[in-house]
C-alpha cells in the first residue's frame, strides 16, 4: 500500500503517523521524500489495513493498493484453476464448455419439462429457470416461487440435468437445499447479508456481476462467500451499464480474460441478459467462447412471445439447437 | 404505449396481434401505416401491460411508453407535494430544509451522544448513524448492529432528535420498530423483497438511489414500497457511477428538480457519499439547496481520522457548524 | 416519427401544428387521442425533419424516430454488404479477414521496414503506423509527421502492404493522397469539418468510434462522409468509456453484430486500444473474429518498451505471429 | 511517480531500469522491497516522464502519478485565481458572476440584435451566438458562418456586449480575430491541432469539457493552449455522458469546486446543454452559482419553437429575465 502525503506536512506528524501504522497493523513502513510530497510504503499483510481509515487522515493526499484486497479469490495465492463439480457428469472450470439453458421463468410442468428435454438434446448440460423473479415493476409477474423450484426438480428427474435457479432472500436458503447451483442476481451482488449466509453452505453459487460493479467489487463479493468457507463460486458476466442504449446492457467481453488472470474461479457469460435481444445471443455467445469462457447461460423458451418475462431475449429451442451446434464446433476448434 | 412493427409484417398478423391486445388488456388499439412501418397506439390504462411481452413479439421492432410505469409515485395522479411527518417538530417535504447529520457508523455511547448534541446545536434536525454497515470487504468493520440501534435511541433521548439508520435484511424489520426513519442503502435499492416488506409498515423510508439506477428505476423502487401501502417514501440522491473517478461518485444534481417534477415525494441529497471527500461537502450541499432539495444527509464525526468507516468524507462538528450556518442562510435567501 | 403531445393541449393548437408539419415537410400527419395524451405520427420521408425543431415546441412532450436518421449508411436502403477494394489483393467487407498491423508511431526507416516485413510474414495484409499522433499531453511525442508518411510509403514499397495512417486536420488531406486508407481517430469522430472534406475524396476512410459515441452517432459520422460522395467507409470499434477502469476502455463487442445489422459498411476491431494491455489483445481479437468482424487493427512494435507511444498495448512481432496464426485458424473454422 | 514492479523481477533488471530512468530524465529513483513486489519512486520533475513508456516495460505492473501531469494550469504552481479581462467592463475569475446569454445559432440581424438588447437589459454581460454549428446530422442547419460572425459584431455595436462564438477549424482563426471570446466545443476538446493554434493567439478561449472527458483530460487540453503561450483559458462544464438518459447529459456540478481547487483558471457552467430542457435551466444555474461558478452560459431565443437549432433548451427572453434576477440575488446573498 502506497500513501502519498500532502505537500508540506510537518515531519513530526509524518513520524507519528508512520509509528501508528506499525503499531496498528502487521506492516513495516518505508518513507521517501519527493520534491513536493512525501510517500509512505506499507510492507507486509495489508489485507487487514482499512484503506478508508488511511484516506481519512488529514495529512493524506491519496492511497493506492499494491496488493489486491481479495485473498481467497486471488490467483496469486491459488494458482491452479478451481474446478467445481456440480453433478457426476458436470464440472465447470476444467477446460470444458458448460451450457446452461432454460426459460427466464418456470411457468408450468409442461413448459419446463419440454424445454429441458429439448435443450438437453441440443447439448445443454444444465437447466436454468427462475422461480423467484426480481422485477423492476411491482405489477409484473414475480415467479411461481417454491412451486417453480418443485417443477425444476421434476424436470431434472426427467432429464438428469442439474438445475440452476436464483435466490432472493436469506430466509429461502433451506428451500434451495436441493437445487444444484444457486444463482445470486446482479441486483443482489452486494446484498452482503445474503452472500454471508451462502458462504455457510457448500452449494455452488453462480454470482452474477452487478449492473455497474467493477471487476474488483465483483471479486470482493466472491470473497464474501469464500470468507464464510464456501469456495464453490462461479462468476457470471452479464453485461454492464453504459451510456449506449441500443442494447439493454453492454457485454464486457474483456471481463472474461481479466477475471481468469486475477482469479482462479470459473467464469461464464450470459449473452441473453447482456443484450436483451435474441438475435444478438449467437454472436455474443461465440465471442464469449473465443475469449475463453468456461460456460454460457442462455435463455430458451418454447414460446418466446408468450413468455411471462424477458421474452425478447429468449431463443426458441430450434434457434438454440443451431447455436449450440456452432458453439460446440467452435470450442472443439479452439483446443 | 406506442408499438412500431417491423417492415413488411403481413396485415393479417397485425390484425391478430391488435385483437389480442384488446382482449388481454383494457385498452383500445389505434393503427396507422407509414411508408416503411406500421405503428400501433394503445389507449387506456397501460400500467398493467407487460412491455416485455410486447417487445418479445416477432413482429415488433420497438415499443415506447407514453405514460410512466409508476402510478402511486407519479405527480400526475397526485399533484400536491407529499409531506412526511417524522416527529412533532420535524416534517419533510413542506418547503422547509431538514438536515440529517451524524457519523457513518455508531461506535460508542460517548461518540454518538457527543455528536448528536453538537449537530443539534448547529441546526441539524435528525440524527443519522449506521448500526448495520454494508461494506465492500468482508474484512472491514460491519457495524455494532442491534447495540448500535440502542445507542442511537439513547442519543435521541438525550437530544430529542429523531433517528435515521440503515436496514440490511427483512428479518431485522422488527428491530427497527423504534427507529424514526429507516434507510434503504444504494446497494439494496433493488432488493425487491426488502422493499415489499417495508411496504407493509408505515415507517418513513429513506430510499437511496442505486449506484447506477435511472430515475425511472428509482421511482419504480419507491412504487414497490407504496404498492404495499406505505406512502412515506423520502428519495435520496447520493451520486451515480460514471467514468469520472476523481470523486467516488458523481452527484446528479439534476435529479433533484427532475424527481420533484415527476413525483410528489420529497427528495434529499447526500453530498458526503456523492463525493467521498469532506472538502466537497460544502459546495455540493449548497448546490443541492439551491436546486430545491427538501433536505440533506451529511456525515459528521467527532474524530474523522479515527472513524471506523468512511472517515474521508466526514466533517468535524466544527466544520459542520460553519456549513450548516451557510445552508440555513442560503435557504432563507431563496424564499 | 412519433410525437407525443402534452396532456390537455387545446385541439386548435394541435391542428395548427399538424398543418404546419404538412406544409414544411413532405409528410402526412396521423393523429390519435389517448386518455392522457394525443399522439401524432408523421408518415413520409422524415430524414429532413429536424427533430430538435419538433422537440422545442411548447406542446410537445417527447419525440421518437421510427426511421433511423442515417440514409446512405443504412442497410435498409442498401441491403448488400459494401466491399471496399484497397489494393489489387486486399478488399474489406467481402467475408475475408483483413489484419492491419504495425506500430502506434512510425519512428525510423529501420523500425517500420522491419516491422512491415515481419507482420507481412505473419499474415497481416495492411500496415498501420502513426505519423501524426493525437496525444493527451502537449509534452508527449507527437509523431514524425510528413516524414513518417514517407517512411510508411517506403515500407509499402518494400513489402507491397497497403498503408493506413491517421489524419488530424483538413489542411493535410493533400499530404495523404498516396496513403491507402486514411484513419479518423476516436477524438475526431465528430470533427465534422474534417469529415466533410474527406467526403469529397474517394479514399477509403477508417472511421474510429468516438470515446463515448453511441452507435447511432457513429453511423451519423459515417453519413457525413458518405453525404459528400465518398462511400468507402470502414467502421472501427476501439472500446468505449465506462466506469470500469481496469482497462483503458471497454471493448463493446456487441457493436460488431449491431453495426452489421444496421449498416452495410464493413467493421473492424482494434483490440489494442480497447484494452491498453498487450496480454488482452489475443482474447479480444479472437472474440472479435468470432463475433463477425471483417478485420482487426493490431499494434505491433519490434521493441515495445522503447516505443515512443502506447508501448503497453503493443505486441512483439513474435507474439503477433502466434496470435495471427490462431486468428486465421479461427476464421477458417467459422466458415 | 510511483512504479510498482511485477512480483519476482530479478534484482539486476530492476537496477538496470532504475539506472536508465536516472539517465533519461532529471529524476532520482528510490526503491523499496515489499513482500510481494518492489516499488520505485521517482523524485524530481516528472512532467517530462512519459508514463506510457514506463507502463510498457515488461517488468512494470502499474504506474501512478503523484504530481498532476499539467503544470501551467495547476494551482500548485500558480496559487492566485487567474482573472481574464474580456472588455473594459467585463472580467471573469475575479469573484463576480458573468452571464453569457444568446441564441444557439445566429439567424438574422433582427433576431440577434433583439435578443442582445433584451438579455443585456436582464443582466447578461456577454452575448453568445453560434455562427459555425457542429451538428450530428449532415442534413441539419450548419450555421450562417462568416455572415453570422458579422451579425454578432453588429449586435455588439448596438449593445456594447462582448461576443462569444464557437470555432470549428484552424483555418478560421483569422476570421475570429475580432470575436471577444472564442469557444472550443465539447466535440473539439481534444482536437489538439486546433488547441495548439489557439495557443499562439492571446484570445480568451472558452474551453468546453468533452462529452466524456475526465477532469484531468480537460485540464490537459487547457495545458495545450497554455503551453503555446496563451494563458486566457476559461473552462466550461456542460454536462457529461452517463447511463442516465432522462437528460441529454448529466451536469457534473462537482466539477466546479474540483476545478477551482486543482486549477487557477475561471470556470463557467452551461445549464442549457447540460440538460437539453429549458425547464431545468433555472435549478441547474442556481446550483452552479451556489457551487461557486464564475459564470454561466445560457441559451436564449426570442422564438424557441422556431429556433434553427437546440430550441428545446432555449429560454424566451422573458423566462431569462426572471432567472437572471434570481441568479443575481443568489450571488449577492452568497457574498
Amino acid at each position: 500500500m502506497i500513501i502519498v502525503l500532502k505537500p508540506s506536512t510537518p515531519p513530526e506528524q509524518i513520524q507519528l503517523f508512520a509509528d501508528k501504522l506499525c503499531n496498528d497493523y502487521e506492516v513495516k513502513v518505508n518513507r521517501w521524500d519527493g520534491v513536493h510530497s512525501t510517500v509512505l510504503g506499507l510492507i507486509g499483510d495489508t489485507h487487514t489495513v482499512d484503506i478508508e481509515y488511511i484516506d481519512a487522515q488529514d495529512i493524506v493526499e491519496s492511497v493506492k493498493r499494491v496488493q489486491e484486497p481479495y485473498k481467497k479469490a486471488n490467483r496469486k495465492f491459488h494458482p491452479e484453476n478451481t474446478v467445481i463439480k456440480i453433478s457426476d457428469n458436470v464440472s465447470i472450470g476444467d477446460g470444458s464448455l458448460q451450457i446452461m439453458a432454460g426459460p427466464c421463468s418456470v411457468e408450468s410442468e409442461d413448459q419446463i419439462v419440454e424445454i429441458a428435454k429439448k435443450v438437453k438434446n441440443s447439448g445443454a448440460t444444465l437447466l436454468r429457470g427462475g422461480a423467484f423473479k426480481p422485477r423492476t415493476s411491482p405489477y409484473a409477474f414475480q415467479g411461481l416461487k417454491s412451486e417453480g423450484l418443485d417443477l425444476l426438480k421434476l424436470a431434472r428427474k426427467e432429464t438428469g440435468l442439474p438445475i440452476v435457479s436464483e435466490i432472493m432472500r436469506t430466509e429461502h436458503i433451506d428451500m434451495f437445499e436441493n437445487v444444484d447451483v444457486i444463482q445470486v442476481g446482479a441486483r443482489n451482488m452486494q446484498n452482503f447479508d445474503l452472500l454471508k449466509e451462502l458462504g455457510k453452505t457448500q452449494k455452488p453459487i453462480l454470482l452474477k456481476r452487478g449492473l455497474s460493479a467493477t471487476i474488483e467489487e465483483w471479486l470482493m463479493s466472491a470473497e464474501y462467500i469464500m470468507a464464510g468457507g464456501n469456495d464453490n463460486v462461479i462468476l457470471c458476466e452479464r453485461g454492464i451499464r453504459t451510456y449506449e442504449n441500443y442494447t439493454r446492457n453492454t457485454l464486457d467481453i474483456s471481463a472474461v480474460p481479466i477475471v481468469k488472470k486475477l482469479s482462479h474461479l470459473p467464469v461464464v457469460v450470459d449473452p441473453s441478459h447482456a443484450s436483451g435481444k435474441s438475435w444478438l445471443v449467437e454472436p455474443l455467445a461465440m465471442a464469449a467462447v473465443a475469449a475463453g469462457a468456461d460456460g454460457l447461460i442462455i435463455e430458451v423458451h418454447n414460446d418466446p412471445p408468450h413468455a411471462l418475462s424477458d421474452g425478447a431475449q429468449s431463443l426458441t429451442p430450434e434457434q438454440f439447437d443451431k447455436i449450440a451446434e456452432k458453439l460446440v464446433a467452435l470450442k472443439a476448434c479452439l483446443k
